[in-house]
């Protein structure tokens, strides 16, 4: 069956969670990889960021996603962080593009309006229906990579073709829709 | 005369300004590039993102900077471009550890606090002073790009060795003077 590889990054200066998950054109999912890339505090900036750079380019390397979703960053989040945060946020944009993938952002609330159908839905819901989609036998760990699945799991559901067929021209198809019809014509070669 | 040659960017998603100078033990400045890195408005984010970072690696190739210097920025900026803003700041980082380069950060204010002598100058004071250090006949051109220039020199004066010769330890140099006594000992060989 055919399906999207969609990365899900949860950027972050000192934890940056990363989740890949298959989706198939029905929305069932599955887990490829979860994970958080680690950068040590006492580092420079930018050897930090360099080294979340590698980190992605790890991950893409190693389960090749059609397509990377980013968690959007908010000026009035925590202000001590958001910096390092959109910082980190641009560094998977751009891993992403210099892997010739596409990308996109969503912000938490269409994350958890995606996964739980109410947009201020607490973590611990969130996580809950994240592992019932993907049927794993608990909460996915570590806890604060599930976003990054979550994050992976609305991407596929929101921009995915849905059951709209492959009738739709090429031209009117999302980045997200066309790497899922290449994904679909790879696997009928 | 041995001289610290510093890129200073002033980051930003539409307009991203370069500026590199060499400045000398005694403190003159001399202007070696300066210049404007853009990504076109209507680009997805991350090609935007990946625009300026091999932007900012052609000036790194054809300049060869010492050390990078990259404008902070804050949360209580301008809301609407200030999450651009941070992450073009964070391509600037990344790219300069990628380069094998120190980066730094300064403030606004400690930019212009710097080149004036007072942290709340107004832009027009900055870019005169700018053209005053670095001997030009007129006020940098383009406008945006005079606080590279003023970040670069910025950095320069405030982390270089100054007057303090070359006795102090290579362990209590800071990332930019350890860049300085490396440019002095390679015009040594």
């Amino acid at each position: 069956m055919t399906s999207l590889r969609v990365l899900g990054v949860d950027p972050g200066l000192t934890r940056c969670g990363v989740g890949v998950v298959d989706v198939a054109r029905d929305r069932s999912a599955a887990l490829v990889h979860v994970g958080v890339v680690r950068s040590a505090v006492d580092l420079p900036i930018e050897r930090r960021l360099a080294t979340i750079a590698a980190g992605l380019r790890a991950v893409i390397a190693e389960h090749r996603p059609h397509v990377v979703a980013v968690e959007r960053v908010f000026a009035q989040h925590n202000r001590t962080s958001v910096m390092g945060t959109a910082q980190a946020s641009g560094i998977a944009l751009l891993v992403a593009a210099e892997s010739g993938l596409d990308a996109a952002t969503h912000t938490p609330s269409e994350v958890k309006a995606a996964i739980t159908g109410y947009g201020s839905a607490e973590k611990l819901q969130v996580q809950t229906m994240v592992a019932r989609v993907l049927r794993l036998d608990s909460l996915p760990q570590p806890a604060d990579a599930a976003d990054a699945l979550a994050l992976a799991i609305c991407h596929a559901w929101r921009r995915g073709p849905g059951g709209t067929g492959t009738g739709t021209g090429a031209a009117a198809l999302t980045p997200a829709q066309r790497a899922w019809a290449d994904a679909e014509r790879l696997s009928r070669r």
